[in-house]
């Protein structure tokens, strides 16, 4: 993808003055850097640079800034959609040891923590608060790249998006200027809303350093249940129904009889090899009683068979556990395969119309595709599986996605719901807002304007 | 405040024709729509249009823009901070005859307005779905215009504020061309945020044509209390005991012995004039009979006492009334005069330590002034009651209210939770935002280089 290029030697030379061995341009730093989890071809920065503080991080801006030279944030590189590529070469800033919790907000519900903490460590360290983080992508990704690309997860349904749970960011903007998007008030009525802009910006307005986040009680009794169907019609149906009743459900994800597959085969488990849906329920203990019947009887109507309920910690543990490996679950299924994960997101209305719609087309595809998502929020992901080496199949993959992607805009959804648009969505963007790309167009002129800071993400100028 | 101007006659032939009587410049008119709810002086606009349809404004910003006159979104004339006042002259466009619910998403729990539909109506027209629309600010205002100011309520707490509220728009830029700023999907990761950028934008980025929000469904069950305590501290740390608890409270209001004498006065009531919590809890039947049950505890704990309760709908309804119309009332205790409203947020956990400091000014304050607000949000107003014609009232009021700002943004808060920056807080956001309002004003010329839409309100070119 991009020619390996010769960095100015005044730039190396600022950047080991500013970070001594943590500024490399050794081939095996820079190949790691250069991929992520897309399918998408390895693009290598021409440097890396791991910085430890915000004012390191500004130092590496202003010097990339002074020679012209692209940054590339990087959190663990787990991002579906090419985000970390380097295909205009550059310097990678590596956040990942920017790890520490700066300030739990125990009274607060709240925490800042450097961009490099990933979401498993936060609930790890603010374990002992009887609170916890919601958000939570497949990976163990990072704060600040869960930040960066919106992401969500099995959570959202109840607690929000990284759109909801951000309070408020610091960021090194492109002219080498430490902001603060927000004050920690958890609403404000002050000026353009900074924080929402950078969330989602998918590091091309700027390098998110910090990240203030929203948190919620652990609730007094958690209930999760598995529940089978026919057909992945009752199953969306059951979520779709008992959120239109209002229950307040904490998760809700459906996974397909192939997925469930997948899952048996990588845990050596024996769940039913059928629709699935994994629910979770949070509240108070008669609370939790109360919804989990009420859910029960509602899938009952839609034909789910053989409730079992998950009420002990580890026994929930082990069922999120299962679902967050889908993704690499899936990846058993066709040994070499890669995944081309698709990401569409539709009003709940449409969404057994569309998901029925692309099963037909699974059915017709000459490769095993596992579907799972969050369906309370009109998510779904299909892993489809090709072969590096075998052409048509990435050919018919992307054939496949694009017939995904225009049934969902055409049922006023998005290409993506939580991952992003990256390298991989480009053309997407435009057919999904028309006319005010040409407004995206213009932030990004106007934040960045040498076009630094991630180019040839999101969008192109 | 503006000096009267001749509009160029193209400019309202243009208008004349586009409109008939629907624009004018009838001296009435325009007066009326020179002045808010806020104690500014008023500043008339030199004619005030009433388009019906989202081409009939976009026409009138070609036209405005073509002889580069300023634009001013107005609602109901609701605002607090001075916002439709139109301090530059120019064009008032009085969105409240585009008042058509559009589109009602039963199944989606959503329903696009034209922005001139009002909360109330909105639910009025809802009523047979099931569903409400939550975000109630004081006023019956319109949709767009509290998408504008990035409005709230009682309800935030727990159903959060406009920005959570708003899925998409439909917005006539400065360049006169109509963008939605998002589909209809309930998450979306495609792009910059558009749709939080003009929620809160205060019409000085373009007009707000549509509005599409949430709807939540009616709980099963709804119940309301009142309890009054010795000390307001009592009243605030029950509702900051309760969210940390993580009982998910619907509302939470405390009002402060003098505002419940107001309110007293007002509807003739004979509630405790003392520190009061409002509090409402929604849930199914048992859930909330827990819930209830549980902060009538921790009120107990912090000096609470008389615990009364309201589950019928008309009591709940009395009670709500009467807490939206604190401003009002509230305005009856000194007749004649205007309220400085006051609107401070910050983070909760040092909420009581913020209203204790702020009730000693009070104390010390030569005139009544009533203190209330939405103490989940760490948000609370002061209506400080000055006579127009007093000059050192306004003296002491402004006095107050930066004592008041400086002591919220010392706690890291903000100096607006609800009502916007608009005309009268503008040199906070500078202190609040430090360089980070830089990004802001890049944001306003790139949006809007003329600066013709609302010019002199949240930021100065």
């Amino acid at each position: 993808m991009n020619m390996p290029r010769e960095l100015a030697p005044a730039l190396m030379a600022g950047l080991h003055e500013l970070l001594g061995d943590r500024a490399t341009t050794a081939r095996g730093v820079r190949d790691h850097h250069g991929k992520d989890e897309s399918y998408f071809d390895p693009a290598s920065p021409d440097a890396v640079v791991f910085p430890h503080t915000t004012e390191e991080v500004r130092a590496i801006v202003a010097l990339c800034r002074l020679h012209g030279v692209p940054i590339v944030p990087y959190g663990v590189g787990s991002s579906l959609e090419g985000h970390v590529l380097a295909v205009h070469g550059g310097i990678c800033v590596d956040l990942s040891q920017m790890n520490r919790v700066l300030r739990i907000g125990v009274e607060d519900l709240d925490v800042t923590v450097q961009a490099g903490v990933t979401r498993k460590q936060l609930n790890e360290e603010i374990r002992h608060t009887g609170l916890f983080f919601p958000v939570d992508p497949g990976a163990d990704a990072s704060l600040g790249g869960m930040a960066s690309t919106r992401a969500s997860g099995t959570n959202a349904v109840r607690y929000g998006t990284m759109r909801e749970n951000v309070l408020s960011l610091e960021v090194v903007t492109a002219d080498a200027r430490v902001i603060r998007t927000a004050p920690r008030a958890r609403k404000s009525a002050a000026g353009y809303d900074l924080t929402r802009l950078f969330v989602g910006a998918e590091g091309t307005l700027g390098i998110i350093t910090e990240v203030t986040v929203r948190l919620h009680a652990i609730p007094e009794a958690m209930s999760a249940a598995v529940c089978s169907f026919n057909d992945i019609e009752g199953a969306v149906n059951t979520v779709i129904q008992t959120l239109q009743s209002g229950i307040p459900i904490a998760r809700s994800e459906a996974l397909c009889a192939t997925t469930m597959a997948t899952l048996n085969a990588y845990n050596k488990t024996r769940w039913k090899e059928q629709p699935t849906l994994f629910l979770e329920f949070h509240g108070t203990e008669q609370g939790v009683i109360e919804q989990a019947g009420l859910v029960q009887s509602i899938a009952r109507e839609n034909g789910g068979e053989d409730f079992q309920w998950a009420t002990r910690t580890e026994d929930r543990n082990r069922l999120w556990s299962a679902r967050h490996q889908a993704y690499f679950a899936g990846l058993q299924l066709r040994p070499g395969a890669r995944a081309v994960s698709t990401d569409v997101c539709v009003p709940i209305s449409r969404l057994t119309e569309c998901i029925v719609a692309t099963a037909a087309d699974i059915e017709r595809a000459s490769m095993p595709i596992p579907l799972f998502g969050h369906v309370g929020d009109g998510n779904f992901h299909l892993m489809i599986l090709v072969r590096p080496d075998v052409p048509t199949d990435l050919e018919e993959a992307k054939a496949l996605n694009d017939r995904l992607v225009e049934r969902a805009i055409a049922m006023e959804g998005t290409c993506t719901g939580e991952h992003g648009i990256g390298y991989g969505k480009k053309k997407w963007l435009a057919a999904e807002h028309g006319e005010a790309v040409e407004l995206m167009r213009a932030l990004k002129r106007t934040f960045d304007p040498q076009n630094l800071f991630n180019p040839g993400k999101m969008i192109d100028l």
